[in-house]
């Protein structure tokens, strides 16, 4: 019993399924020019070796819900968490396009890649802004691919009309959602909205928790046939626990080890990003001082230092720490509640625990 | 008879199923957050006053090969024709990110507007940045909104499975092609590759004709049943249309009038754009004095005038008139065959002739 929770036969498949569809891709695309193919090599490339989180959870969720399974469901199941990775993949690719990021897990992202690989001399400023606009343009080309190829995938279920429907409707509002979340927080970085904490915890529901945890688990809901109630109280655990997922992200980015999550250590303070960290510690005495240096493009290591220590004095990081055991316990309440009445089965159960008990104590 | 072709029956038709799927997407974007709702807003108002030729082409060439038509028909077609307009205005969006355009028709497109919008006084270079980053921002999470919105209105049609996968395997393919045209012709302007003649029109069919011309009309064979052979001399025709009414595009940027066609009158020049004119010019003795100045940044009025009479001196404007003319030839010759060997009816042909007739001579 060697293998991990990452390597077991359900990671393997979906890691196949990953795989073949962009190795299909990468054929189809040289019939359009080598620009293109490596394009896609490139995304291919950077797409491997995630977690795969959100496909394992709906088909974990979904082997509970429909007990008996013919390959067939197998089959369709795996297309669909096929393709809620990829989506994911074209939020990832303009999320950092607008960002400017051009590393992602401490390696060159899409972008860098391609502004490396296609003008590998840069012998002026001009050359570095032609890199960079390649890098760019790939990424959100790119993404529209992918978002169209993820959609597309949801359109072509082999279910009954009303289930598709339900799941064609799901999507076009988990896009909106997201994009919804997305603009907003953009909309606190740019300045054009200045945030309190309850407008900061409904932009990260809805940039991040939707689509991780909402769609994979509605869309388990909706392929097994299950109650509205079952995907109702699924729907309602999922934002929970993809809430309290991207809570502890803002927290290991700013408290974290960067050689354990891979990001830039400071870049939340330089970038000035308005999490529920910030929106708690502008609410106390401390934020005067945090905040004289907080979002300076040239923050030094020292300041960095002084600014965590801020943040840790006046309480920020025990808030949000504690926001995230709420919203885990929440979780925990809303499946207990709903196996309890008999509207989700009890296999339900071990499984939310396993998925709470791997995000609590996360360092990446 | 005063109506003019513009507003008669179905452009108003269209109109309306346009503004009402915006009022209904404002409607629902109320609900999160003012931003987010201005965002829609904005982009309703930008894609007023279109000339709806795609939508358009679709709903007549249907009614010519339906024959008879519920008026369930008739919605159903007048909804795919929303969805192909929506999906003009999602690559519209992404081109004016890639391009770094503010302005669209002689107005501030939706990445201008918004710009000036949320940050109205512009008091220093982090301010303007910040506007211009809010602007390309709302443009990227809007062309994804639309993309999303398009594929799914395509797989929402109600109509039998084998002609729902024809259509879903159709648009699957248009945004492939029209996202490798658009990767190709930045890989020409950011200088990754250097491009011949026929990789120009290659890259030209790719880019517009085949989401312009090929995906309206293949739709309206498929939504009205009609054979494969219909589908392939309209597809064919399609991308002949679509390359002249690029071609055309390329000279009026160049050589039109500015009053008339709205965009920056040496734009093309100054940003070294290369298009079939420009191929043709590469390749005669006139060259190197057309190419000292072609592409420089600070391209004087003098300048842009020496360089459009260089190109008509070499012979490059007469050269893509006569690409224009052949293209449009060759789409005639397809439709007469067509309808000589009963393959489409006699109603399509002077549906082509209207259409052919309205693109020789345009001014915008």
């Amino acid at each position: 019993m060697t293998a991990t929770v990452d390597h077991d036969a359900l990671h393997t498949a979906l890691e196949d399924a990953l795989r073949r569809r962009f190795d299909d891709r990468i054929a189809a695309a040289t019939a359009y020019g080598e620009e293109f193919a490596e394009l896609w090599r490139t995304t291919a490339e950077g797409a491997r070796g995630g977690k795969l989180l959100r496909p394992r959870l709906l088909v974990e969720v979904f082997q509970e819900l429909a007990g008996s399974r013919t390959a067939a469901d197998d089959n369709m199941v795996i297309d669909v968490a096929t393709a809620i990775e990829l989506l994911h993949y074209s939020f990832l690719l303009h999320d950092d396009v607008i960002d400017g990021d051009v590393l992602r897990r401490g390696r060159p992202n899409v972008i860098g890649a391609l502004a490396t690989g296609a003008i590998p001399t840069v012998a002026s400023a001009h050359d570095a802004e032609r890199a960079a606009h390649w890098g760019r343009t790939g990424a959100i080309l790119m993404g529209d691919l992918l978002l169209a190829g993820a959609v597309l995938d949801f359109a072509r279920v082999d279910i009954a009309a009303p289930a598709r429907s339900r799941l064609l409707a799901l999507v076009e509002d988990v896009v909106s959602e997201t994009v919804a979340g997305e603009l907003a927080d953009v909309s606190f970085s740019d300045r054009v909205v200045t945030p309190d904490l309850p407008t900061i915890l409904r932009m990260t529901t809805r940039k991040t928790a939707v689509y991780s945890f909402e769609l994979p688990l509605r869309s388990a809901a909706i392929l097994a046939g299950a109650t509205s109630a079952a995907e109702e109280a699924l729907a309602s655990a999922g934002r929970s626990i993809g809430l309290a997922y991207q809570l502890q992200d803002d927290v290991l980015s700013v408290f974290g080890d960067p050689d354990a999550h891979g990001k830039d250590p400071h870049s939340d303070l330089r970038e000035g990003k308005e999490t529920a960290i910030i929106a708690y510690a502008r609410m106390t005495s401390a934020w005067p001082e945090i905040g004289e240096r907080f979002g300076a493009a040239d923050l030094t290591d020292h300041e960095a230092a002084e600014i965590r220590r801020g943040l840790r004095v006046c309480g920020a990081e025990q808030f949000v720490d504690n926001l995230v055991a709420e919203q885990l316990r929440e979780a925990g309440t809303v499946i207990d509640d709903a196996v309890d009445r008999g509207v989700l089965p009890r296999g339900i159960r071990p499984l939310f625990l396993a998925l709470v008990s791997r995000l609590t104590g996360r360092r990446s």
